[in-house]
């Protein structure tokens, strides 16, 4: 059985196509989400069927695999039974727990509704809402300070979601909006990109992570580093003794591991994830793995990071050694190959790292254009998405400009 | 003022463009559904952006037009102000209403939640959820009985909504899904539509209802006439002594005026809506103009029906006697130039009346689709629907069959 959908799990059932095996792959979400271009889905620029395809359908010609829709609640991993919420059992002979990471706000779960984080497609709509939101409540209000509280936008955490978010912001409020409305202007609009660490994308070297901060400032955003968030509430963030008033927060600092990893009963990193043997397999339990985000594996010294192809890597290496458990044959240890890194701020800005070449500007942006368009899964959906781009490049356009939501006009009055 | 971003409030506003006023569009939503294709959005084949914009962005252009995001709850005609939901409140000159109309479940308000309708964009996305859900727990389900439940979609009402949302989910049942599941065959879902007076379509010349049931049949689709339904539950739809058990039901049977009307204090029709003179104004308000679903107006002793091109002409209407009052002259009077009508079924299955010409199958399916591209509000979503049903023509695929909702697994346990 496969938990998870996400990159990992489908990698992972894909690994055991040719295996002589049934495969369950159960997720709570009817479809798999390509995460990297979800910043894209919370800054209108794309539509969620444009990021993100069901998941029977992406495997429908595998016959050796059963899609289930169902939210996994607790594993046993002695007996290899899973729970479900509804109350129902599943039973297997191989488990791969692909279950992710959530977002952490450190102990501090109250400020999760003021700074929502970027995991799923109802989180970035969310993000969505609120940011279209706030342009609507400034162009309303008779109050200049009220205005200038609606126009901030904080976003907070310095890797690549922050980064790409921040940069994101910064292009609707420049140009896509620019003349949409009458009482505001929102290339007013204030941008704030804050990190605990010393700089930005902690994870490149020194001189990418400069260069991204400058590409990040020549677009307007106000880039705080050495800034550890102490509060935040609804209108909101603390930085130390200062306070900056803002009305959309976006939570992009810290990561953990799915609750799931709890129920396992194994040693967990303080992360919440749990550390894998060389093979992926759960100390103890030879056909147990964990994969993709919510293990922790270390290489040569340092942990292998959350990103989607060691997620693909681990997901597809545990589905092996599955399948060469089935054939009698002993497991084989991981080794994750680190095909290099890419961040992209905004038009024709981009850092990248691909071994050790590093660029950034035109050439990095291009690259990871051309690279996710490439891992799109779907060819409908990189047409679809590589319109979207040139349109969005020559108008500077964002079609998906929707605030949705129940709420209706009562989303338009909480607070003011 | 202009209350409503619908067909009927955007052509006023747009008729007011080279007028000596300053014109406030009030909606409480911040974008412009084309209601039209609102069911492709509810059957999994369009995203929302595809077919709506915001109204703002449409507007841009017309530098005497501001925008804003509101929602109306009441009207005083003599004082020519309405109050917002925040409390706040606005006064103009002159009153264009356009706030549309909304559901009506005549009476038997308790339906509501069993069987939603279809006037926004956040009602066709619970429909697409309500409908992939349902395979979904089909799928899931070890009894016979309850997978016929999950597989039983209910459309109640004949018009051209029902008869195009019961198209389409045939559609989806027969070619979509296909080779989706592994213990299902989707083929076998049943789509009833029921409709209570003798035949579907019922504003259509008679051999063009009766063209439009064979194509609904021939797609799978039972129609039921005659049939006037009693009740509904969770489960079920009642007609009469015959109880049908369906898991997905949906509303298309009756609408009225949007309750705004209620506070103008004016005589309504037993629909809720305004009864206007001549020129569309309110009856002893000279300056004060109800347009589009929400005003009941007989022509040549016929009532002007609620589709979008009688809702364009009105707002044109009523916008250009503004400007005439505004110029000192006086208000002409209204007269809808009928340029038929075309409601589709499925791929090259459709009925249109246009003047006297009354076609059906490949020739009014391919009418339908030039005319629904071309009136697209958006050069870019025409070109991104044209792509999409291209694909969805060649592919039998339905780009958008994203569960989504913050019920996440529990949307999946409720009820089995």
């Amino acid at each position: 059985m496969v938990i998870g959908g996400g990159f990992a799990g489908l990698a992972a059932a894909r690994a055991l196509a040719r295996a002589a095996v049934d495969v369950t792959l159960v997720d709570r979400k009817n479809h798999h989400v390509f995460q990297p271009l979800l910043y894209q889905v919370a800054a209108a620029g794309l539509s969620p069927a444009e990021i993100a395809s069901p998941i029977r359908r992406i495997l429908r010609r595998q016959a050796n695999v059963r899609v289930l829709l169902g939210e996994v609640v607790a594993i046993d991993p002695n007996e290899k039974r899973v729970r479900l919420a509804d109350s129902g059992e599943l039973g297997c002979d191989f488990l791969i727990l692909a279950a992710g990471a959530t977002h952490s706000y450190f102990g501090h779960d109250a400020w999760e509704p003021h700074a929502p984080g970027l995991k799923t497609i109802e989180d970035a709509l969310e993000i969505r809402r609120r940011a279209l939101i706030a342009f609507e409540q400034a162009e309303r209000s008779e109050d200049a300070e009220a205005r200038r509280q609606w126009l901030t936008f904080a976003v907070i955490g310095g890797g690549p979601t922050g980064v790409e978010m921040a940069g994101a912001f910064a292009e609707i409020a420049r140009h896509s909006l620019v003349r949409d409305f009458r009482r505001i202007d929102p290339r007013v609009a204030r941008v704030v990109l804050i990190e605990a660490g010393p700089r930005v994308l902690q994870s490149y070297p020194d001189d990418l992570s400069r260069k991204a901060q400058a590409q990040l400032e020549a677009l307007g955003v106000q880039v705080w580093t050495g800034s550890p968030v102490t509060g935040i509430d609804e209108t909101s963030v603390q930085v130390g003794a200062d306070r900056l008033a803002a009305r959309t927060i976006v939570w992009a600092a810290g990561v953990q591991g799915s609750p799931l990893a709890r129920t396992l009963g194994v040693p967990l990193d303080r992360a919440g994830r749990v550390r894998v043997q060389a093979d992926l397999s759960v100390p103890g339990h030879l056909s147990v793995f964990v994969v993709g985000d919510l293990a922790a594996f270390e290489q040569d010294g340092r942990a292998v990071p959350g990103v989607a192809p060691a997620a693909i890597q681990m997901g597809a290496h545990a589905g092996a050694n599955v399948a060469r458990a089935v054939r009698g044959e002993p497991p084989a240890a991981f080794r994750y190959r680190d095909k290099g890194s890419l961040a992209t701020i905004g038009r024709r800005r981009a850092v990248a790292l691909i071994g050790r070449l590093r660029l950034s500007g035109p050439v990095a942006w291009l690259a990871w254009l051309v690279i996710h368009i490439f891992f799109l899964i779907g060819f409908r959906n990189r047409l679809v998405v590589l319109f979207n781009w040139a349109w969005a490049y020559v108008t500077y356009d964002r079609s998906a400009r929707l605030i949705l939501g129940r709420g209706r006009g009562a989303a338009v009055t909480d607070g003011g």
